[in-house]
Parts: structure tokens; C-alpha cells; sequence
């Protein structure tokens, strides 16, 4: 049984979520990582059918929402993105790592740092809406033990929050949002990752 | 056991539909949204077959008839449709929310706003008939709960209207169509969503 | 039970079929609908694959003749095809509706006028002779029923009509044909319907 | 129970196979069309997995011997070609219409005509052997009920013929080949059928 | 119960594999065919999957290295190539025709003869290894029954040959070898085959 | 039950990798090679959808690292790469040969040489992390039996070494890492094999 820790925020496009599983509650790590291409999303991590939804709704509202996010729409045909959740043995499934794909894209996209200590859990809509989800006590509890400082939720979810004994969660920080925009503005900072791609418009290199 | 409300219409493409579930009625959200592109339809939302073929009958007679719905046919080709169904976990089936799809659809690709606090249920046909639907004392129970004032529905349902107590239904306004353009006229207000999306035809972007 | 009424003749592509099910025999609306594209042939209607095959033998039939109904083959490549039996929900197989399929897809590339009251019934083969199909007597008191005044069967089948009570038909006329080129010239008139497509070859818009 | 009859030769690409059911042998009609196109090869007739194959195989011996047979080899990039086998509703597996198959699309793709009251069964590899098949007394048997007067058969199944009592058979010729070469001499006569396509290579078409 | 028999080698591209079913061994014939195209690979014969994966491992290797075999690269890109096992009806699967598949693919692409009398089994690794097999006794009895001369096999097989009652074996040949350039050396013969396709570079035709 | 040995360092692009199966440990042989093409991975071996993702991941992270390990970006579009895990016949699955695979991947698009006498065992995650896996005791002796000298291990996983008795691995060298750019570093040298293939970037060969 292997719990994970909260492991920093050097890279982009990397984002800590909540997971609920038969064993409790873990952190568990959304990868998105952009290669020369021609906007291709893969999607690797023994993910279920809805969690691949979650992906393609998050690439789609990002899309129809560039200019919210300051990304150049053109990007989007130039780069391939592929989006890993470890391990890869592990199946995973729901739409509660909506919010945190969207973000982990977003991050890609602009090459903005993550905030450290960070964790999200909720589900997406294509309008941007972020959903309730379930499984929220054991999901804080696993954030706790992970070293993570900061939660963003949904507003329907306070509720879920305020059922759980005060002394367990004095040290953290809830966010409760309605909108992806809060998500991100509270989520990425305005800094810019260690060594991060140069996605400036470069003409498409055909060999000569 | 989780009972939706009515959202407000302030984004283009989202309608609100009425569903009939093993635990009675509920209403659902329609999300349609454009992202710049090549004309793919993506669906997402735990669809069944039924239903993923009532947003293709809903695009093709869209392409077929965009004329009677001031839509430049050129558009089809130049942005992708993603048609999303919240909640992602919540597995969905059934042509009834055919009508819903098509006003989606059309509010997406004209921008128009959605009249308030209205909502349909019906199955279409490709030359745009508006067909019956079951559940229909469910769903219009549903649809007060959650602060609907109008309905549209086939005319074939009015007989299930009928046999509704009138004490439960005198604050509802219903409207029985047969034919998917009266659908349109009743749903779509002739103002712009706000911030609406730039539809012009514009030179498909070429990097240098 | 819902049983179905002859619709009118008024949109091109739309014909009148029969069909044999668990609780008995009734009409069904073969739809055919273009849109401007590039030659994609789509089905929906919950259909099994024998019903999806005969789609796509009436289409090379249609396009392998095209000069027998006056089309000019270029039009195949510049228009999507959309074949749709309502209703949506209710599973449909068999070959039964392959001349009705043709029939179809002869209207809508024509924009020819579907004679008035008139339902037919047979499988379609790829060099266009009319096979016989089963359920006769079911279908043709479903028929009557539903107001159709002509129907179009297989030479083969007029055996199975001979076994119906005289009584029972007396107000229907029988067209007995080998060949689809006798269907279609039975089942399509010379006129066009009211507000045709324009199906004059134009350039392939591409935008400035 | 529908026994088949012998239907003529007036139209290309449809030849007479024999099969073995489990009612009995029957004869059965492989129809290859073309219409312009591609090259895209479809298949319909319920076909099970292994007589899928032999349309392939057929095609690819073809496209390699086209030389062989008089085809200029760039027809096959312009044509689309589609082969039913009727009827529809009736599942069909098997390698035994291979030589059948390829007889007919050789037929297409030259409008020659196939001899008259002809019937054939044999596998077909792709170096043009032609193997035994199962079945053939029931097959033989057919063939005589739907008035067929020659078959083509592999010489490894002359021993099969020799098997039936002679009274049986009397009126039939058996020709005994191990080439595709030969079934194909045999098969197509060097008459033009009515009406056949014109297969001259032509500019492809674009739209001005 | 059919035992195949030797066949010649007269046809580019067909080379004799053994092959061990639960009657016994048999020989089998691999046929590779190469027809005008892009470069598609087709596989028939009613075979498994790591069966279709040793066709395209074969294919990756004589891709990969090319200039071993004195075959220009680009042909891989003007040829569609399709690979047969008869007959159709048997289900074949497992990795031991995968040195008989790399040597049919190269002698298809090389035009050179086939060496008489000789058959192979052993499994391909991309780095062009030769792996050992099972049912060695069975397919080399089988081999003598079909009049095969000499035998190419893995080194790492010579014990189960070793392992078979001298009698038996003493008119055949073994080569024993650890990679696939050793089985192309002994199996391809310099001279070319009878009517070689000519596989001189020529311009892509373009239709004028 | 067959056990392997260590192979030699020839060829690029082929790493040993450490396997648990149920008849104990063993080692494996990544197989990667490249042939001029578009871009295309294919993967064969038997392998199971979390092994075929393993390989997609190390795919995306080396495109999206190509810089960190020299590699022309622009080399990726213009090779299909093929990776094979021999033996065809056995099953495969798991994230255990994430970092060979990327290891393999790397040799072939550096065409450098690898270190002999290195295995290696471990998942790979998309931004490069090297995470533990199971059955290490047994790789381990498996390793020692096929002549290993070094092993690559995940940081993670130094406890489950240190529980192995001291005399069964005084001869193995154990390297812990975090990163694939350790793995990488640790395993290609800076020579290149024999006859590496020549990437340097050469225009795309079109016939004349
Ligand atoms: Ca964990
Ligand atoms: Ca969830
Ligand atoms: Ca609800
Ligand atoms: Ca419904
Ligand atoms: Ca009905
Ligand atoms: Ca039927
Ligand atoms: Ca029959
Ligand atoms: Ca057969
Ligand atoms: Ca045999
Ligand atoms: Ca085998
Ligand atoms: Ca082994
Ligand atoms: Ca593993």
C-alpha cells in the first residue's frame, strides 16, 4: 500500500490531485507534457473511459478559451500533448481529476509554474463549471499526510468540509470555486517554470 | 441523490434538457462549444449509442438546413463541436434529448442566448420533426422543482400533459411543436450572448 | 404500440417503408438528407449490420448508375449523406429496406418528388434486381392502416399477396418489379420538390 | 428453403459460385461494381471473416497480375470497388468463393462477359492456385436444380466428382484446373457485356 | 486430413515453413505478392496475432536493413505488399513462420529464386536473430513426407534434431543458424525468377 | 522453461531488461529499431496495453527531452520506429521496462553504444521519474544467472536489495537513480555501435 508525497513544482504541466480508492484516499500526479506535433492528445495511465473524458472535455474548453488563458489558439496545431497519471499499473477512473487535467494543460500551455503545496479534486464541465465530487473526507485526510497545504474544491463540496472534526484540518487551506478561471488564477502562478519550452510562433520547419 | 436547477443562459450553447432516470425525473445541461478547428464532432458525457446518434442526426440536419438558421454552411468547416453532457459519471441514453441538442447546437453556432428559464424535451427526426418522448410526468415535475417556466415538447406529449393533476402544472407554460424550426423560434432569443464569439469568416490561419 | 401514419411527400429523400416486428407489421420513414462536404456516408437509427450494408449497396448501386437517373457522379464527392430511420430508440435490422434506401438516396440527389401514398418493401441487390422479403401480410395491413394507397414489392412476392384475403386489399394497387430502375421510376415523379437543394455542380469554396 | 436459379450474363462483374449450407448445397451470386473512386475495396453479404479474405486475396492477385489479364494497373486508384453476395439476412464464411470472387472482379475491371450457365467453387491463393473445397456432391447437386451446364472446379477435387453416381451428372462438364489463369480462359468470354463502363484512363476529375 | 506437398519455386515471394497442428506437422506455404501502391502490408490466411506481429516484425527488419539485401528503400514506399497463408479456412498463429515470412518478403522484393527442395521454422527477433521453435520431431517428419531436401532451423533447435532416430533423418539437410542473414544467404538463390517483376525506380504515375 | 543470457552490445537500439513471471525472473531484450518513414511506432512482442503505454510514454518524454539528449527534434518525423520484446509467443505486461524502453528508444535515435553487462528494471514516468517495481529478488538472480555485471534500479527500490542476502549479490554493481537522464547517462556511452545507421537530417527523397 503506497501512499505518495507532495514532490514539488519545478516542472510544467505537472499537478497534484486528490484520488479516492477501495484503500482510502492518496495524492495522485497529473503529467501533461507538449511535443512538436500537430495537436494530437494521448492519453497513457490506465485510465477509464469517463477519465478520458475529463481530458478531452479539459482540451476542448481550453481551446474554446485560449484568449482567457493569454494562449496563442495556433499553439494548439503545433504541439502534440500527452497527459500520463502514475503508476501505470494502477486503473484509474471519474471525473474528479477534471479540474486538475485542465490545470496540468493550462500550465503546459503557458509554461506557468504550479504553486507549490497545491492539491485540487473536482470535475469539469464544458462551459467550465467545476462539480462536486465525492469522496472528499478520506481524499483531505491523504492531502494531509502528503505534505499538501492549500485544497481547491468546489463550492458544493464545503459542505463535505465542514463534517470533518476541525482539528484535522486546521493547517489547511480550502478554496472553494464555481469557475475553471478561479482554479487557474488561484493554481498557476505568473512565473514562469525552470527551463521552460520556447512556445513562441516559430514558422512549421520543413526539411529543405 | 442529487437534484439540479435551472443555470441561467448567460453562455452560448448550453440548453437545458429533461431527463428520466430509474429515480425519477431531473433536468441536464446540453453543452455545445466551438474551439477553432476542421469540423469534428466530439461527444463526451457517459453517452449511450441512442443519444450519441441524436447529436449526429442534430449536426447533419444543422449542415442541411443552415440556411433557414442564418448559418454560413462555411463555418462546419472551419470550427470543431464538442458536445459534453455533465455529469461525466452519470451514464446517459435515449433520443429524447434530440431537441435539446439541435438548440445547443444552433445557439453555438449563431451565438444567440437562450431564452431563460425554458427547457425541452423531444426526439428529432434528420428533416427536423419533433417526436414524442416517455417520462413525461416525471420530467415536468422535475422541471418545476428546479425553477423552470416553460417547456416544449412534441405535440404528440400534450396527452401526457393532459393527465397531469392541473394543480401541479398551472405555473408552467408548455409548448407543443412539430417541427424543429418552431423549437428554434421559441428557444433562441435574436440577441448575442455576452462576450459572444467572432463568427466572420476569416482566412484559415496559415503560420509563415 | 405505436403505429405509424403516412407523412406526405413534401422533403426530398424522405420514403415510406415496411416493416415486420415482434408485434406486428408497421410503416417506417427512410430519411436521406445531404449536406455540403465531401462524400461521407452516415447512418443512424440504431440499425444492425445487415440494415447498414443495404445502405451501403444502395449507395454503389446509386453511384455505379448515376447515369441511368440523371446524376452527375461529381455530385458523390462534393456532398455528405445522412440516412436516418426514426425512431431513434427502437433497434431496426434486416434487408427489407433496401429499395426504400435507394429510393431515398435517388430522391435527395435528384430532388425529385416522392409520389404521394405510396410505401414499399424489398432487398436491394448490387446490381439492382428486388429481392422478396418476408412478413407480407403484416406489413400490407400495416400499411393500409396508415393510408398508403400503392405499394412496390418484388415480383416474388406476389405470391404472398394472392394468399391475403381479397377483401383486406382491395383498395391498395400492387406493383410487382425485378429491377430498381422500375422502383424508382414508379416511386419518384418529375417533379421537384418545393425549395430543392441546389444541386448545380459549383466550385469547392475555399475562403480567401 | 429458397433454391436459387441461374440468371444470366448480361451484366459485368456477376458471377455464379456454388455453396454448401447447412440445408443443402445452393448456388449463389457474387456481384463486384465499380464506381469512380479511389480504390477503396467494400464488402457486403454478411460475409464471415475468411471470405472477407478471399476478396482480398482475389484483389491483390489481380492488382499483381493485372498484366495478365489486359488491365492497365492505374485503374485500380480510380475506381472504388464494391462485392455483394445476396442475400443479405443469409450469413456467409468460407474460402470456396475465392475463384468465384476473382472471376468477378476480373469481370469488372475488363466488362468482359462471363459465359453463360457457368458455375465455379475453388479457394484461391494469392500465387493464383486454385485448392479443393468441401462439400461438393451438395454443391454438384444445386448446380444441376438452377440449370447450370459447365463447372469450374480445382483438379484436387476431380476425385469428389468421381465419387457421384454418373446418371447424376451426365449433363454437366466439369473443367479441372490449378490456375487462376485457366478459370478466368475459361470463365470470360471475349465479348463486351451490354452497356459496359467505360474504362479508358481519363483525367481525374477536379471541379473547375 | 490434408499433408501438403512440396510445390517449386517458380513464384517469387513463396517460400515452404513447417508447421506443428494438433494432427501432426505439416508444411505450410508463406506468399508474399507485391502490387503498384504506398506501401500498405495486407495479411490473410486466418491468422493469430503474434502470427500478423512476425509479418510485421519481418517487414520492420528488411525495412531496417535494406542495404543487406540490395534493396533500394524507396521501393517500400511505391509497393503495397500482401502476405498469404493458405488455406484459408485453418486458424494458423504463433512466431515460427517468422523466418520463412522475412525470407518470402525478400525474395518478393528482391525478385531472386527460392532455392528448391527447402523448407524453414524458426522465430525472427528485430535485430534479425533467429529464435528456436517447438514441435521440431513433427515438422520434420512432416518435411520428408513432402519431399523437403534441406532445412534452415535455429541453432539453438540442433538438439531436438539430435534428439530424432538417425534413419529418419539421414537424406535431409540441416542448417543450423543464429541470424537471418545466414537463412537469406542459404535460401535465395542469385538468379532471379521466371517473369520478374520489374522493380526499377519508375515516376510515380500521375494520371495527365 | 527457458532461460536467458546476456547478449552482446552490437546493435543499437536493444537493452536488457529485468522480467517477473510466474516461473520466476528472467531478463528481457528491448528491441528498437528505426526505418525511413513518417514517424510511426509500432510495437509487437505480445505485449499487454499497460506494457504498449510504457512505450508511449517513453516516446513522448523523449520527444518532448530530445534537447537534453541531442537529438534532432526533426528526426522523429522522419523514421517509424518499431519496438519488439522477443519472445512473439509469451504474453508481456506491466510498467517494469518503462526506462529500458526508453533507454532502447534512445540508443536508436543516437545510435550510441550500450554499456555491457547492464540491465535494468524500472516505470518511467512522462516527466521522467524513475518509480519502483516489484518482483526485484527475483530480476535480481535472474540478472546474476544471465551474466549481468550492473543494474539500473529505481531509488525506491534500494530497500528491496538490501533484504537480499549479501553473498547472492557481492558481484552485482547496483545503481539507484531518480531520473531517466541518470538512466541514460548511466547506460549509452559515447561511442557508437557498428555500423550506425546516419541520421544526419537529409532531405525527403521524392522520385523524380
Ligand atoms: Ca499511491
Ligand atoms: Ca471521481
Ligand atoms: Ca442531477
Ligand atoms: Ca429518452
Ligand atoms: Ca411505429
Ligand atoms: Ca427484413
Ligand atoms: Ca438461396
Ligand atoms: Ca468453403
Ligand atoms: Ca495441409
Ligand atoms: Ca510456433
Ligand atoms: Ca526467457
Ligand atoms: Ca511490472
Amino acid at each position: 500500500f503506497d501512499k505518495d508525497l507532495y514532490e514539488g513544482n519545478e516542472v510544467a504541466g505537472v499537478v497534484t490531485g486528490l484520488a479516492w480508492t477501495q484503500v482510502g484516499g492518496d495524492i495522485l500526479f497529473i503529467e501533461a507534457s507538449l511535443s512538436p506535433g500537430k495537436g494530437k492528445l494521448s492519453l497513457t495511465g490506465n485510465l477509464g473511459d469517463v477519465m478520458k473524458e475529463s481530458a478531452a472535455i479539459a482540451m476542448a474548453y481550453l481551446k474554446a478559451h485560449s484568449r482567457k488563458f493569454n494562449i496563442d489558439n495556433r499553439l494548439f496545431d503545433l504541439w502534440d500533448v500527452h497527459v500520463h497519471v502514475p503508476a501505470g499499473a494502477t486503473p484509474k477512473d471519474g471525473p474528479s481529476a477534471g479540474i486538475t487535467m485542465l490545470t496540468a494543460l493550462t500550465s503546459a500551455f503557458t509554461q506557468r509554474r504550479v504553486k507549490t503545496h497545491l492539491a485540487m479534486t473536482g470535475e469539469i464541465t464544458l462551459r467550465g463549471k467545476v462539480l462536486p465530487v465525492g469522496g472528499i473526507k478520506e481524499k483531505i485526510l491523504a492531502a494531509k499526510r502528503a505534505n499538501i497545504k492549500e485544497i481547491i474544491l468546489s463550492k458544493s463540496n464545503r459542505k463535505d468540509i465542514l463534517e470533518i472534526k476541525e482539528d484535522y484540518i486546521k493547517d489547511l487551506v480550502f478554496h472553494y470555486v464555481n469557475e475553471m478561471k478561479e482554479v487557474i488564477d488561484l493554481a498557476l502562478t505568473n512565473e514562469k517554470v525552470k527551463d521552460p519550452i520556447d512556445l513562441t510562433l516559430m514558422e512549421k520547419v520543413t526539411l529543405p
